[in-house]
């Protein structure tokens, strides 16, 4: 039921060079399937990564701040990354700090590394005890069956309520250099601005000083993962992942300053968008990919507080799972959004290129027949002029339906 | 569908002395309804009010602020309030001021007032024009029908997504005085903070000083309608307006300090709050009635910020929809609700009785079968102890069913 869910060729999914991944059924939760991945880099890699704001973050969220912190403190380098699903290790207290601390030992002492050279992630449900035992003892398959061109078994080990895995290749060609990036993402639900369980692992081939790439990882986020709604439910887990594997021949990046860094972080950008796009095409129940635009705000603040409130509105989400051009739902939206001082009596609302409400009330050529057509089409724009400044914001949401309530009504039977 | 909804006699709704309510079937929206209503109050009657922060606020809530600010700047007395369901005249601009104004003369003529001294309410459908005309039509029915014991008509002649007419009526004694209170109350969905397009008028009988008036509709709104949450949605034309009538043999209350005024502010707020739990239980698609109540906060902003965050996840009510306790998803919403520098170790969480989450982890001793018993009851207790102060907010909202997308996919067809 995905919304125009591009379909992913394993076969187009370029390897990066420096790195590797390899997976392992460890029945965390259910047996027969993918559960575990390990993403090996190697030592010329820098690795940075963006995290949930959620205050009950998991405790692999606390120690992958911790092991970057030590990188960034002049430690060793970051070599290994392990993820699991099935289980979130979130609400679990001291016991789980000790379970995400054993995953790191465990691997750390298969691969020959430090543990603090680990990155633990993981996913699933909330408030029950990982199953640390069963974890450990998949680390060996994991580790055993690493290649450079598992991008996508990697991409279908790390799937929850995902219907789909979700991957995106590029290649592009930055002074003469072949730059690869290659990228994978999960989440279907408890999606929301400052990210969700949502997981996002992107690496390329170029070498990156690591407080470039930590000012990278941030600046794509932000117009990424970071832009992305699905229920308004920011996950304990959210974690965004930039690795630069160091193998290309391009010379290392030492400065945003240049056109290098440039190209490659609009190329980074481009495939973080996708990534996270994916994951709205996947929303859980989605039939519609909506693309909310918020212009001529004061500041980039306000225009994603409008369009989050509009994204997040679920009166809005259901007349768009109907293609119901209930419209003043979205002017409801906006007012209540929270811009105390907005003067309503300015703003546009567009439908894709149908003028609905002009100077705050219904415009008086707008035919319901023009906004029942846009309403029908799975993929619309939604258009908001504030009419005061230059400002703007865009956030990607899906329609909230039935499906959505069978799912979570029925995700952990 | 309503959870747990009370039995409603008409016979026990008494009559207010000094206020009559008539009806008519206007064809606002849709032929053979209740679906307009004029409220008339006598010249010893104080009325006040507040209303929606949405700042794409309806044009009546704009004019009944004008009418308010009128009396309290020391013009004529509100004498009428009249009230159409079927179109909410929101997102209507200038004309939408325009049909305001034009039902105000109206009706102000028709019973001999001056259009300062009406209050009007709209209801229905956002962005499309009043029909104006069919409205103005229908006051003269309104007017020759009116009658004291006329509140259970008139509960049904507000309702819209409403699957029963709410109203409530009390009697205590005051210092010797029997004082009457009876109150009507509208909405499903588009229900929050700050109201939502959820109307309740209230009346009773007793001698209220506008100033003392004024600062009793706030204190009893912040515990009542403003404490109730459906879907998050605050919709264009909350109001909730008290009347006090004058009419009993109670001396007039003209400050906050007597125990005379104290006895009255506790019922009116008893019979807010039944009103506007009415509401939630009514509440779209409703299986659940849920209480959610956040202890031990620094102050009540942020305990209301944690209960509301709770209330509008849709991940929280669709496991209560389906009696899943899967309940890291409370501990998420907690986590995510904004409250930047809680210290989640400190957090307990109490599903009724049961102790769920012990100083942010899971308690040892919780079996899911004990949270698997609470979830199957129809009204729960949701309560979060904070441990880092004494403020305390209590929210009241319902579970989000496949009813609620049906009712809000359909509501205009």
């Amino acid at each position: 039921m995905a919304v125009n869910f591009p379909s992913i060729d394993p076969a187009q999914l370029h390897p990066v060079a420096g790195v590797t991944l390899g997976w392992a059924e460890a029945h965390i939760r259910k047996p027969n399937r993918k559960d575990l991945l390990v993403i090996s880099v190697d030592e010329s890699a820098s690795v940075s990564g963006v995290f949930t704001l959620n205050r009950f973050c998991a405790a692999p969220v606390t120690v992958c701040r911790e092991h970057l912190a030590n990188v960034r403190a002049g430690g060793k380098g970051i070599r290994a990354l392990v993820i699991n699903t099935g289980n979130a290790n979130a609400g679990t207290g001291e016991p789980g700090m000790a379970n995400t601390r054993a995953t790191c030992d465990a691997l750390a002492k298969l691969a020959g590394i430090e543990p603090s050279q680990v990155l633990p992630f993981s996913t699933g449900v909330i408030l029950e005890p990982l199953p640390i035992d069963r974890l450990v003892a998949g680390l060996p398959a994991a580790l055993a069956n690493r290649k450079a061109d598992n991008w996508y078994d990697a991409a279908q080990a790390i799937m929850t309520t995902d219907t789909l895995p979700k991957a995106v290749s590029r290649q592009i060609d930055v002074d003469g250099h072949t730059i690869t990036f290659t990228g994978i993402s999960k989440g279907a639900g408890m999606i929301k601005p400052n990210m969700a369980t949502m997981l996002g692992f992107l690496a390329f081939d170029a070498n990156v000083a690591q407080p470039v790439l930590d000012e990278l990882v941030k600046y794509v986020a932000d117009r990424s993962f970071n832009c992305v709604t699905i229920d308004g439910d920011t996950s304990t887990n959210d974690s965004f992942i930039l690795i630069a594997s160091g193998q290309s021949s391009l010379p290392a990046i030492t400065s945003t300053d240049s056109p290098a860094y440039a190209a490659l972080r609009d190329a980074v950008t481009e495939v973080s968008q996708t990534l996270s796009q994916l994951i709205v095409r996947d929303g859980e129940g989605a039939t519609k990919f909506m693309t909310i635009q918020v212009e001529g705000g004061k500041d980039v603040a306000e225009c994603r507080q409008i369009a989050y409130a509009i994204g997040h509105s679920p009166l809005v989400k259901t007349a768009f799972y109907a293609s119901d051009p209930n419209l003043g739902r979205i002017l409801a939206a906006i007012g209540y959004a929270g811009v105390t001082d907005l003067d309503v009596g300015k703003i546009d609302l567009y439908l894709d290129d149908v003028l609905v409400a002009k100077a705050g009330g219904r415009n008086p050529d707008y035919q319901e027949e023009d906004g029942q057509r846009v309403m029908k089409k799975s993929e619309i724009l939604i258009r908001v002029v504030l009419g005061r400044g230059n400002a703007e914001a865009t956030v990607w949401t899906c329609d909230l339906s039935h499906d959505y309530v069978s799912i979570n009504a029925d995700y952990r039977s």
